[in-house]
């Protein structure tokens, strides 16, 4: 089959390679029907996660048919088609019995991402899917591949890192700080919590702009010398907004949300940081905030898919370019220059 | 002033009565703007609530402005426009301090609704607020009345008794048996709950129809034979709704709730009852399911209002009929007989 | 091997019959090493549950050790010592990715609850256990077979259908009806949520003194006259308990619990009943309760035995009479007359 | 009257002032019959809390009677005895009606803590209590005042801030950085969130030891060099513990805290810190963890006086020293030198 390869930083290639076989007796075989790229390959691609080994096909996306079941799979048959949400829950850890399976203990690694980057990924004609049974979905009858495809990374890391982690309740004001797929992804998600405003925090008003398409109610230049002046005002009592989410990695952006959120406020953190931040609990001891972390668990998918099949989420809506897998290089030129291109999150299927 | 007053049975009339006076230190007088009509003031009418005394100024939800404070009111101002729930909240007994207004006990009633009931209610071109700085709510600038007047009844209503005492979470299934003004409560307001599809369940396609302009995605008609097999036909897994909220008040449709909910589901009773039911824990024992019954604490209004001032509800779309205060009769003749006039809801203002 | 055969009512016999076989890769096989007797038991005995066959082996709770492993099966091992909970867990239908594994759909009857009812169970020397990963729990070291014995039912069904279910809250009154096993693990169980006060209600004043021991703090004899008032006493604020919780499974007694719960409390049922009760809809909708039913999903043994393992919880304080498989057919005979034995629950094991 | 004055860093006196006359008629004056001194009063002394003025009488915990009430306070009367917490709550402002006074609005400070801070405090004859009936508790009858003294703020901080905000839950393992008062109030509330383990981690033996005493099930000390692998070791699967609680306010103690959380844990902040702390997100952001900090609201001195009363909870446990108000400034060298004389807390009563 053909797959998209990692050689080394800067270097990759859709590639003739071996077909992925069973290996355990819960696992599946899927033909990718399409897949994405997300900014975690490109930062793959730049070298800033070197324990991916150089010849790993990358990809933790994709939507596609069973072709093969495992001994002790059951319920799923080939030509189900499934949604393969970037991290795997093998359903029996103890993080995954309580639905965290971002700390999935059942491999060695002690995290649930683990599709291109410790095992081979879903950028490929065929790949392997470990603990099948307790980690795919089936997609509805009627549902394109489109239609479910964000919901394997964009829309519950929005949802859960920051919508969830940031405890956002009914009426409450939130503030996204940063115009990317996942800030999207909690915009587009935000109203599933009942959100009243919600604050688009950005320096790219192309960007922001289609945050007001997918559900933000205002928007506030990231440069303007007053914007967390802009952001309080903006919220119901003017101290600050209910939650606050980083949907950005650096210091920066970080330092935005402690300075926008109100007494009792959370602060859900939702970027890749590459430093270390001042927590300045000097002030903050007295100030009742909240402050999250973490990487997506996928167990909000079921949530999701509720959501799109009653009409509620338009999950396709992030999509802005469609390529083939005869152009994946293409499809990777185009998203490595996303701004450029006014790019969101492209889609690339078999055919 | 004029107010329309309460005569035993069957017995109302707009006439001149006495202003009210200040008597509490926490009391407000207000001056009535626009007030509205509830289907238990038509009970009352009915003499189904006997404890109402003849004389009794009818009335518990209206938007108003202050004409006078009493003593110990220090943040309510003369002039400031307000909005005065059916439920009011002394702020100090333990049942008020958990937000838990319903049962409040710093009246000798031993519940929060005392308005049009126990005490002199809204219909009235002035009214006596007790408790006024803990229970009412100031219109943010830029509201017209009639964009607020359901928040004092029917939308908490709605919101609390049915979409919150029903637990709806994110992509939740709810079924609403019951078209009027608490179920389409219940429905405009389970968007602040993320609830995925909603069922409107009515024998009046008319109230089905307005249901779905206010948010309810599929519709069910009480009569067909297997109206069960439909609602639970579009349910999440087929096994049943969540959420089943009884917003009618008989025993047939708090039935169907039981009939059409999925075990660890939850059935949240809105509607006013006036017999017992029969409960088969026979059946029920091993479902896991909850049941749920309660009058407003009116303590989402403050929620209600920030969705409203996000753009995110629109409040009056359940006003069907206006009125004046001169026109107060008719209001009454034409709501008596809502269904033959598609009323839903009427609005009666001063001018 | 031997086991404790059911065949048909009133007919029981510890008798020889062939070995258990693993029939799904997901099964392992256990030699029992220790087993008990639920009050369930007695209802099959009594012809109560006719759906279960002839041939039948009973029981449904055991602590034993694996000796043989199905073919998915990788984190067992043979010679573990493993707790096997009355429910079987899936870990992949929508209901036990959810911990809801009481309606667990991966088996023909929709039910969690299967051993000793629908397939053989475990008073026996082996025993098949279905789906073990997700089900079963290795005993921690240190600890003997009865001191994790009673986490296989009475006690997470006390907590979850009763303490849980109740919403118990820290500080809360709780006021459990009913004092055999299920009453006592919700006794037991009860400052897991920081109850405050725990009234223990029955006829039978031994019991009552259990109950006293196992953590209860006040008694009411269910026999006085003024009983629902004496329980009203101990209440916070003298309006009702803010938890009652059933577990006898009578109709008086599901009455007694809605007599003395507060507004805005809760009922939690846990006993089994055989008839329908009335509902006083005409009373209650205006008195924000809940009421709760369900079959336990065994989703908190986890942290019970955390707790067992803090030496919070004396779980074996529940065991009272001691007996070896030899005498299977005593401790029937001892525990189908309870209450002259002052009995609550009989540990039977190997040797 | 008498009263315990601050005079600028390091001057305090027990001196003749002014007796407090009402103000607003919320206010009510109690005489003063048991109180404390909180590490906070040593803060000012040293000069710490700048904005404390000289003249200002300290102290913000203390049991008294009320002698005199203002116009509107009505269920409030002369001679009631009363816990004063040292968080008022206006009941009205948007943070007060969401039990969240630490930030209440009614004040120009937009805090809580007003006492011994802002306006004149406890440690005194006589105490002027604003917004006394949304503030004060009635001291159960039965109750002496040191059973009820330390619910004005070390044990609700210790469970608010501490227990609360670390989302304690049945059965998980707690980790308390520092064993003072904050500290001891956390092992001491543990058991309301069902805490399994409770571990006193602290450099000073005596004061774990006395910890052990109330309610902390390991200690470790935090002068060894392997002290956060002992701590993990104890955590329920070795991973870490569920809750980290920081009661000292160095950036020492917080990075053990850090270094301790299990992945889906929490770190909760109720030290006071006097300098900003480096937070690593470059590796937190994937560990899906939760950092609360803040003021304690006295929202939960109900739940702890229910515990109280039902003999949960021996609050007194926490005094090791007790004086006349003759004694006051004994005390204060006394609690100033709290290691040397193994102090907890002290009680300073009027006669």
């Amino acid at each position: 089959m053909k797959a998209l390869v990692y050689h080394g930083p800067g270097q990759r290639r859709w590639e003739e390679v071996s077909d992925p076989q069973i290996i355990d007796p819960t696992d599946v075989i899927a033909r990718v029907d399409t897949t994405t790229i997300c900014g975690t390959d490109l930062h793959i691609l730049k070298g800033d996660v070197p324990e991916v080994e150089s010849g790993r096909i990358l990809g933790h996306e994709a939507v596609g048919t069973i072709t093969e079941v495992g001994a002790s799979v059951t319920d799923l048959k080939v030509g189900d088609r499934i949604i393969i949400p970037a991290v795997t829950n093998c359903g029996k850890c103890s993080y995954c019995k309580k639905n965290q399976a971002a700390h999935c203990q059942s491999n060695p690694w002690g995290v649930g991402w683990i599709f291109g980057y410790m095992i081979d990924g879903t950028q490929a004609e065929y790949v392997r899917v470990p603990f099948a049974e307790t980690s795919v979905h089936r997609v509805p009858e009627g549902l394109s591949d489109d239609e479910v495809l964000y919901l394997t990374d964009a829309l519950p890391t929005g949802f859960e890192i920051g919508i969830e982690n940031g405890n956002t309740k009914p009426g409450d004001t939130v503030a996204v700080i940063g115009a990317g797929p996942v800030g999207l992804g909690a915009i587009m998600t935000a109203k599933l919590a009942g959100a009243g405003r919600v604050i688009t925090v950005d320096m790219d008003d192309n960007r922001m702009n289609k945050a007001l398409e997918l559900g933000a109610t205002d928007k506030v230049n990231a440069s303007d010398a007053d914007a967390v002046e802009q952001i309080k005002a903006l919220s119901n009592d003017g101290l600050g907004v209910d939650v606050a989410i980083e949907a950005v990695g650096i210091p920066a952006t970080f330092e935005t949300c402690l300075n926008v959120v109100r007494p009792f406020g959370a602060v859900a953190n939702a970027g890749v940081h590459g430093k270390a931040v001042e927590l300045p609990l000097n002030k903050l001891w007295i100030s009742n905030i909240s402050i999250a972390t973490g990487l997506v668990s996928c167990s909000s998918v079921d949530i999701l898919l509720n959501m799109v099949k009653a009409g509620r989420l338009d999950a396709k809506a992030m999509a802005t370019h469609y390529f083939t897998f005869d152009q994946f290089e293409e499809a990777y030129d185009l998203f490595s220059n996303a701004a450029e291109h006014d790019a969101v999150k492209v889609v690339i299927s078999r055919a």
